[in-house]
């Protein structure tokens, strides 16, 4: 059946919604595709049903192929699986919570592997069972602070989520693969550009983990790359450790004056105008020029607040070459699952031993940060801080310094971090040469649970040799609603939405211009033969509007081809408008069928 | 691609469910295609999802034949609208709630017609852009207090709602019988027996209102029907009311001792033991024979206390006829959006005027009951207590009733109300002779909200002379899990389900059965050929599992033809076997292709 625009549910507006930053938000809500409902929340008009649907079925087509079945959970939810989890309290105001008429706790799930976990427990019992992988697509919900973006950060959004369920780490491995592959020719299907990128499985646990991000410049995502197939968002970095260096023969620590010097940039003048450089020996990482001082040379302590999901807080002290900054997403990650702020007057009142600009790990009656120090207070280390390295760092007097300070010999850590900030010319960790910083868009998400879930609600099976074990799970989740609009993010141009034709609402977009009849029936039976010939045909049959606005709105609707069928008709000539390029020739009407991508 | 049990997400299972009342829940948990989360909440499994698909494919091709355009609105919405229809309200416990991070007030949508009037309202302004009807397939929450049944009566469930919006009551008769007949494709597809009965629009508002009911003597709901073709459910029978009668000449009201008769059949008695026949004008409405005492000639007075949505509480008497009893179905619907209970101690300690047993509107010293009465409590009455008829009813004096009363001049009530129950031999409203009682299932409802929702939320157009008028709608409602329930009551024996082909989850259950390599290499090769030509085949090709065991899960899951592919597949002989006449048969392999639908 033609759709026929003279009474089909669609408008378009003329203006801009006012809340709309970006131009997927704005296209996707002028051209008649999504209606906003609350904040981050939106209905779907007929045009956006048509797209979400075509990329649901490449999903769904992919994911058979990859052996994947689909199910499909409820959104409303018990509390109880995720209480055992943890991530009823994790998830904190990101939740939707709500009682039910009898003061049940519930939630709308934001992910499902709870239940998706208590399914395969359910159902089945022994390795003979398994591989399996099983996937839904599904509405989620995320009470996010600041929704916005249009679709590409709501609070309701759609995700195909993938779960696979292994007895062995091989069969994981495996399973991983398969919806990796899956991704790739999805991505590929939908022209979507996108790179492969080491992550950090965060607050989900797990262990290997890879997004697939969309580079451009505008995303929101930083990613770091080599020219030789190294990638990793910022968070998965990993430092390229320096050996250690044997510290036999090293000087003592010497405390020296350093007046007015609370900032890395006043101790650096201070230590070049009053110090002897540090290839005396005296300071520096291995990997640094000696010839004289740089912030490099100096041990910076950031003093951190954690407050855990109990709600008790906690101070801890990053210290860091001085050339680093504490990179607050890597920071994140390596405290998750606390939240992470800088220590107020407060914090800094009850410890009296840290003297704000001379903070350091060590003193002359000992050490000052550590668990085992006399402030208690945690100690954690950049991995470029290894033992043998000696430094300028705060004295923990005011206005004095100490240098010569040895890594290993005078202070140490109660772990090593990755939170220092990863910057342009780092070394990638797998020896591919230095990386490049980059951004993009998340697009897709694969990653080894590992045991965690199964563990957790108690999945195990019967092995080969009758004993139980607990599976192992892969997450695999693709963001539907996202990817569309990051399509038509990528896909537009002044004048409107320029669809891709694996997604594109309809086919093509028959456009009757002009006011003699027999430009109406030419349009007509074509529309009529395009759509019996299995193409989707948009039909602007509207009888009292004008070309120019019938021309403004093919191309803001973005349908990859355009017919316009005008004056010509009448000698068999309609035009052939390709959005994509631009071009527009005349062409018999018997060519259009050739013209068009089945 | 074949599905092949051998890898398939199924597990049937040899138990009921614990918690399963109906033959549809025990056997959709059974056969493996939903699995229970939370009370009246399910998650859908494979095979489920397919029935489920095939299903909204159906709804989605009649409508799309009705000319209904498909939108998706978010479940999760704000109170906003819902509160300017008071419906945030009404919808009372029902309703699930909760508020986001920012406290602002949202729901679970239980039902969409705020929304989708609020979308046309900001979309279209002219007569010329009606008439329109948009629809979704959404799932919707309804807090149940006693979710049971299964997928009967859940607490989240998937609704297909269409909505019409037209600028005159003409268009909307039209867009409703559009609708109407839609549905009747629909279940006519599903091959689902229907009754269409007359039904009240109740709390939703509006004007005509049908039901689509499914008859079967285990329905959940009473509908009465005539045999020239009246059909109405319980809540919207309408009594035919008897002429008035001229009162002039009756006699006075006259108080008689009536000792131990505070019931119906007790006083009966004592009327027919002490009182001349009711044949001498003392007593009885016109359609009742006179020749002795009966219920009918008693005037029955039932007092009920009605909780408002603001909490207050107001008692109201029911009159009507002594051989009648008060419907609940009826009472709730007349007295909604108040709640509905018998008074209590406490409501009659407040009007001591009222003496159990011995009620009546009437006493020597004037009106009892009625809001210009002494005790100003609302009366109501029955529609066959016209004015002339002359009752015996209580004369609020312990032990005492009257005889004589004369409805219109010994008493009147505030209004009249029809809450008295329906009886087999009633006559049908419409002249169409008597009615009869029958039992059913709700498949669909499709009425007329009218201009309810629109007044409320402002949906104004500009007629053909440039005034704004309201619009007016329609909504049309079919419970797609609820009806895939039902298809699946209606469907099964003693080993399980028999779906109809329309729905089936799959085309063919391929079995192959026996040990010989033979069977399974006939059995791939045809199930590989039949999935070539669009059938869609479920495999049995499980190696080590028992014949016996593939019959039982092939004869529980329900495909409506298994072919049995044993011994005589060397001899190019296979078993045929049509679930639902369990007929038998060994055919040539060849054959199969010409023997299942298409």
């Amino acid at each position: 059946m033609v759709t026929r625009l003279s009474n089909f549910f669609l408008r378009t507006l003329r203006e801009d919604p006012a809340d709309a930053e970006v131009a997927s938000h704005r296209l996707l809500v002028r051209a008649g595709y999504i209606r906003r409902q609350a904040p981050g929340i939106f209905a779907w008009l007929p045009l956006g049903l048509r797209v979400k649907a075509k990329l649901e079925t490449i999903i769904r087509e992919e994911m058979a192929n990859a052996g994947a079945f689909e199910v499909h959970f409820p959104a409303l939810l018990p509390r109880e699986p995720y209480e055992v989890t943890g991530r009823w309290e994790e998830y904190g105001d990101g939740l939707f919570r709500l009682q039910d008429r009898k003061g049940s706790d519930m939630l709308l799930a934001p992910t499902h592997e709870e239940v998706f976990t208590l399914l395969v427990k359910d159902l089945y019992s022994s390795y003979k069972d398994l591989p399996l992988t099983i996937f839904q697509i599904q509405d989620k919900y995320r009470d996010e602070a600041r929704p916005r973006a249009g679709l590409l950060r709501g609070r309701e959004f759609t995700m195909k989520d993938a779960y696979s369920f292994d007895a062995s780490d091989e069969g994981l491995d495996a399973s991983y693969m398969a919806q990796r592959d899956a991704y790739e020719r999805i991505f590929q299907r939908l022209g979507l550009e996108y790179v492969i990128v080491q992550a950090d499985a965060g607050a989900m646990g797990g262990s290997r983990s890879e997004e697939f991000l969309h580079p451009t410049v505008v995303g929101e995502d930083t990613f770091v790359r080599s020219a030789n197939g190294y990638a990793a968002n910022v968070e998965a970095f990993t430092t390229v450790v320096p050996d250690a260096i044997d510290f036999e023969g090293l000087g003592a620590p010497v405390i020296f004056d350093s007046p007015n010097t609370p900032t890395i940039q006043t101790l650096v003048d201070h230590c070049n105008a009053e110090l002897a450089s540090p290839a005396a020996g005296i300071a520096g990482p291995a990997t640094t020029d000696a010839s004289e001082w740089t912030a490099a040379h100096t041990l910076k302590n950031v003093v951190l607040a954690l407050t855990q999901l109990d709600g008790t807080r906690e101070l801890v002290v990053v210290g860091l070459p001085g050339d680093r900054d504490v990179d607050d997403k890597r920071v994140e990650v390596a405290f998750a699952p606390a939240t992470v702020e800088a220590a107020n007057e407060q914090d800094f009142a009850k410890h009296p031993q840290l003297v704000k600009g001379y903070i350091g790990p060590w003193s002359e009656s000992g050490a000052v940060l550590g668990e085992e120090s006399i402030t208690g207070i945690r100690y954690v280390l950049d991995p470029r801080v290894v033992a043998g390295t000696a430094w300028v760092t705060g004295a923990n007097v005011d206005q004095k310094h100490v240098h010569s300070l040895v890594a290993g010999r005078d202070f140490t850590a109660d772990a090593v971090v990755e939170v220092a900030s990863v910057r342009a010319g780092d070394p990638a960790p797998d020896g591919s040469g230095p990386v490049e910083l980059a951004r993009g868009m998340e697009i897709g998400h694969v990653f080894q649970l590992g045991r965690k879930y199964a563990e957790a609600l108690g999945l195990k099976v019967l092995d080969v040799n009758g004993k139980l074990v607990t599976v192992t799970m892969g997450s695999y989740g693709i963001g539907v609603t996202r990817i569309l609009a990051i399509i038509a993010e990528l896909n537009n141009d002044e004048k409107g939405l320029i669809w891709p034709a694996s997604v594109a609402p309809f086919d093509v977009h028959v456009v009757a211009a002009g006011r003699d009849q027999v430009a109406f029936e030419v349009a007509d039976s074509l529309s009529r033969e395009l759509e019996a010939a299995g193409i989707d045909v948009l039909y602007d049959d509207r009888p009292k509007v004008s070309p120019g606005v019938k021309f403004g709105d093919a191309e803001l609707v973005g349908v990859p081809y355009i017919v316009i069928v005008g004056r010509g008709a009448a000698d068999g000539q309609v035009e052939l408008w390709n959005r994509h390029t631009g071009e527009r020739e005349s062409i018999a009407v018997g060519d259009v069928f050739g013209r068009l991508p089945r």
